[in-house]
């Protein structure tokens, strides 16, 4: 028995995400990566998907795992054999042998969104796919100050999506970073897991005090509230990516 | 009479280049223009583009101009009006009124094109639209140098894409020029004009230096041959951008 990981890079645009939620019959990237290790095995292979990116979101470092009794190539041609099967916008970056507990998604440390912002008012088209256009100027300041009011462990249901079911929405942010290059902002947020639609409610609601219609300190009310009513909007999915998961291996 | 200029942004990826060559029906950036303009206006209106980029080639700074007797817009809003009736893979970044004598193609005094090369053993699904994977080893130091023998005044005839009569194959290449960030190899091409197809067959030659096929001083060779088959491959359209046109204003 063998146990392999796989660190997989994809572009979101074409997919109904990572794995099919709500079974609308569109591609998704788990679909792909299991076609592909079938194209290798010749029978049915199931993954395990560490983060279930949404429709439109993108990943520069998801984790998936699966088992198998016979494992016909070695880790390191593991990414090329893969690569040859997958269409262009899903890449299999990394291959490694893991002990047989690993779990993608039950064994995970940490993950890191990045939401990328492009600010500035005439819009790019060679960007679009990968940043929400944000036309008016905002106050940069304000939303790092506003973002260190996320880290920490909070109750983050102000910050979750609606009709999703789950056990506690006690959340640890370990890190939440505001980075500018350019006309393009970025929020990276780390955390040891995010509710849905989570990040993209925490960058719209970064977005109000970068609008000045909230001050960085009004985050830590808004948490407080446990009301999503609260927070700014659920900004559009094709900002984000999943760029990391990190575990104790 | 007033006559406009514009800059122009656009991911070529769904266009069949900027003015329809070989009538295939497919969209152009051209008719996209038109059709704003047209949005605008409530009448027909003709575009000049300063570089017939190909289907697929993209660009940051096009430029075209157009002339009308009755203009209702001043220049520093043009952007927005045309930016809200053109879809998100087209931008116009900037309009300025400029001499009725300025034309965007016969006015031109340098353009420069960038090309770009994703150089890992693994694709990036998130820059595959805007750079032509290249999985193998590349002589960095090599094509930096074979790119020196670009420069200055020579009959590109080797460089030239069959098929298409020009008055003469001589042109200046001011500035060529090699570049690397990370993974992300670009070609930056300046010159007073381009054969057709010709900084993707310099790109394609300067890869043979990158591959050791060809020592960097045999590019000197090849120009001196005029013959198209010593140059290297035509290397595919979406690594290629129109980066700036620039004139004498």
């Amino acid at each position: 028995m063998v146990n392999i990981k796989l660190t997989v890079a994809y572009d979101g645009t074409n997919y109904h995400g990572f794995q099919e939620q709500r079974g609308t019959g569109l591609a998704t990237v788990q679909e792909m990566l299991e076609k592909s290790l079938a194209g290798i095995l010749h029978y049915p292979v199931q993954v395990i998907g560490a983060g279930r990116t949404d429709a439109g979101v993108h990943a520069l470092g998801q984790v998936v795992n699966f088992r198998e009794e016979h494992w016909p190539i070695p880790a390191a041609k593991v990414p090329f054999a893969l690569n040859s099967l997958l269409p262009g916008d899903i890449a299999v970056v990394e291959a490694s042998l893991v002990p047989d507990s690993f779990h993608a998604r039950f064994s995970a440390k940490a993950k890191t969104y990045r939401y990328t912002i492009y600010n500035h008012p005439i819009p790019a088209p060679h960007r679009r796919l990968y940043s929400y256009h944000v036309p008016w100027a905002l106050d940069y300041p304000a939303m790092a100050e506003a973002a260190r009011h996320l880290e920490g462990k909070h109750d983050f249901k102000a910050f979750q999506a609606q009709g999703t079911p789950v056990k506690t929405t006690v959340r640890t942010i370990f890190k939440a970073e505001v980075n500018r290059d350019g006309p393009e902002i970025t929020f990276d947020f780390c955390g040891d897991g995010f509710l849905y639609n989570m990040v993209r409610i925490m960058t719209g609601t970064l977005l109000l005090a970068g609008k000045r219609k909230i001050l960085p300190d009004q985050v830590a009310d808004i948490i407080h509230s446990k009301n999503r009513t609260q927070a700014g909007t659920t900004v559009p999915p094709h900002g984000l990516c999943l760029m990391k998961v990190e575990y104790d291996l």
